[in-house]
């Protein structure tokens, strides 16, 4: 493949790797390719031998063992939760939450906590190749802030729930609120908004119409736990007879704009009625497992030509934010639940984690592929390892077994992140410092 | 904890951690402590400051940011197939055997073949904390001399199928070679060795019965795949009326020798009867994922009292020898498959993944835990990384948020084989080159 200028030019960056893995098209994997770079766009995809002719880079890449990927995208994170990592496993749902979780919250949470938790997981992210996410926290506004400043692209939630909370008093505070952040980030290159109810059971009728038309004024997506649990659908059938996706329905929240996380509780209706609205599907499978919350399936919802992301939900419930370990469980896990070995292949997985969040994210004009014209969020993975070894097919190598420690380098928006497993602009140490810190104050309180 | 000498004395190594897992005790963790290594045996477990004292050591290791565990078992695998990873993925299980595996192995299998996929085996095994492995495969011979050359302690399994293959024509001489081969290593303080009947569907009654006969009288295990899915189980209902467990109960098969691997098509019978007899479960959950084959019960496994322990199953359907992965992933699933977070915690799943391996193996007296008068089969484990941070409880951290890449140190028998990530004594450049090499000629063929 060739594509981009046929005349030489400067660029500011070419990256030359033993493979391209564009995403789109979908299966392509293109031997010893370059990818150009220049204003943090990718400008040209071309044969190393070509690309040498083509470009003078200012910086020149080079490497042969690896696969250049799109950044992943997490579309499904509470960042701020990685504080909190560990801190409570193997409990039941409502234990862990009311015993666990949440006193923890009400002693820690504020902007200190939001500040340091997502820069705790911008770091992890970089390391293991993720270069969006889907933001779904308190404290959007600090949230932004820190991604801002660290370069990292994301999509930052904003909260609606029918209790006072840190972050918000009532209704009128959190919609005001949700204006504010959103207003202030407006068109920024890196930082987006969506409106982030936390669930059909914790939010009103009137909020979530309230959202849907607002939603569609500011144009931007609606991010919402849905279907996380059959008992989420049993409870809400006992008390209004209606599933919450079909209260959302007539609330008019499903559609292109929803972005329904886990769906592990789903008919046939639930489904048709995702396909017909364009509603985005985000599978959180460890979290899913972990909490056992149910299993999401995925073969019937992609059959059914539902857009797929992937998330991995907070670190709380994971415990991590690596996304190829999450695809790697996505493709496993679909396939037993299929009960079809072909279900969820090496390539869709990869495509959900990267091009199916950013559709979903409402992003898929700026990043989730490696197109000329896209924004430069690229990810070197070494397939050099001896665990990858040896390969006959990449995208299998990439999703079976890869692991996030064989990110090598990231770009955000044509800027390097990490090189050589160097964070370039993070100090590693004084965050794991700071991690600890707030582990002891955490456990201590 | 302090179990060892009173008196100060010699030792060959003293490795100081941050924590020390011994695995039995179920669920201790001791915090700076160390253990002391003489003559490939562990001698001592004691306070840092206390060992400090007792010790004249050899080799002083400090690893305050470690957690010391007991080498993982990988109680299920096919090592020699690591040459295939990849080679055929996202297939039905019988187009994936008939088109792919078969035709694969039928043009490479042969000594030079098994002797460098367990040479890659070993190298990838050892990076991530594995230093005892369950093999099943053919050329059993080979495989011994290989582990034995490496300094890696394995069980091989003595095939037993019903049609000849490359490593013998009939049954007298699958049971003359597996005698053979038997006795070459008894009493080898690294090699042992097991019968290893391919499945149910594929070996007669006689042979079962010879085999259950004469592993009483070896001494030995018999490592079984057994219920890997309902075809398997419906196949045999239709054929004989009997379940496949049943009819080997009426083999005299089904005994605590027994190594059960995949059970996920299992009934509350054939719990009961496995719980009666003393069966071993051997759980592979990624490899029942991928090939879409079921889910193993293990928390009804676990209830009845049944030892479970954990593989990989080999490198074509997995794609990784990653013990610390499939043991978080068996922590994860099983409370899905249960309905119940509480199923499977974090220290059963490292129980499983060392004593429950142990025990299945009859190797229980020597390793699977740290343990004065064991053998001195240690890992250490870096929970420093930013990815493990903050630490609130060190089990959930080793299964949850801990990668094989945190791995940095390696013992077995007492012998050091990966020091600061670098392995002792393999070529690990060559080992590379060599799969690549097996890689072309696989595609090429």
């Amino acid at each position: 493949m060739s594509i981009g200028p046929r005349d030489p030019q400067v660029c500011d960056v070419l990256i030359e790797a033993g493979w391209v893995v564009p995403v789109v098209p979908r299966g392509v994997v293109l031997a010893d390719h370059a990818v150009a770079v220049r204003d943090g766009a990718v400008i040209g995809i071309h044969p190393i031998a070509e690309a040498r002719e083509l470009y003078l880079p200012a910086e020149h890449v080079k490497r042969p063992d690896a696969a250049l990927i799109p950044g992943l995208i997490n579309a499904h994170t509470h960042n701020p939760m990685t504080l909190m990592r560990g801190v409570a496993d193997d409990l039941p749902l409502m234990t862990w939450l009311n015993d666990h979780i949440w006193p923890i919250e009400g002693r820690i949470i504020g902007t200190d906590m939001v500040a340091d938790g997502v820069t705790l997981a911008i770091a992890e992210m970089l390391r293991g190749g993720t270069t969006t996410c889907n933001e779904n926290y308190f404290f959007p506004d600090v949230q932004a802030q820190v991604y801002k400043r660290h370069g990292f692209r994301a999509v930052v939630g904003l909260p609606v729930i029918d209790f006072p909370t840190a972050w918000a008093k009532d209704d009128d505070e959190y919609f005001d609120k949700a204006r504010q952040v959103h207003d202030q980030w407006l068109g920024d290159p890196l930082i987006g908004t969506a409106f982030a109810p936390h669930a059909p059971y914790t939010v009103k009728d009137s909020s979530f119409e309230r959202m849907a038309m607002l939603a569609e004024q500011l144009d931007i997506p609606v991010h919402c736990h849905v279907h996380e649990t059959q008992g989420e659908v049993d409870d809400a059938m006992s008390a209004t007879g209606l599933r919450p996706l079909a209260r959302l329905d007539r609330l008019g929240v499903v559609s292109e704009r929803l972005i329904a996380v886990h769906m592990t509780a789903v008919n046939d209706a639930d489904i048709a009625l995702c396909a017909d609205k364009g509603v985005s599907v985000v599978h959180c499978p460890e979290s899913n497992l972990k909490l056992a919350s149910g299993f999401c399936p995925v073969a019937r919802l992609q059959e059914a030509g539902i857009n797929i992301a992937i998330g991995t939900d907070g670190a709380a419930s994971n415990n991590d934010l690596d996304m190829f370990g999450e695809m790697r469980t996505a493709a496993l896990l679909a396939k037993a639940v299929a009960g079809d070995a072909t279900a969820l292949q090496a390539g869709d997985a990869l495509y959900a984690a990267t091009m199916g969040g950013a559709l979903a994210m409402g992003l898929a004009e700026r990043v989730g592929s490696i197109e000329c014209g896209k924004r430069a969020d690229l990810v070197c993975v070494d397939l050099g390892a001896l665990e990858t070894q040896p390969i006959y097919h990449v995208l299998s190598q990439l999703v079976y077994s890869t692991g996030r420690q064989h990110v090598t380098d990231v770009w955000i928006d044509g800027v390097a992140k990490l090189r050589s497993r160097v964070l370039v602009d993070m100090d590693l140490d004084a965050i794991v410092a700071n991690a600890r810190s707030w582990g002891a104050r955490i456990s201590n309180a």
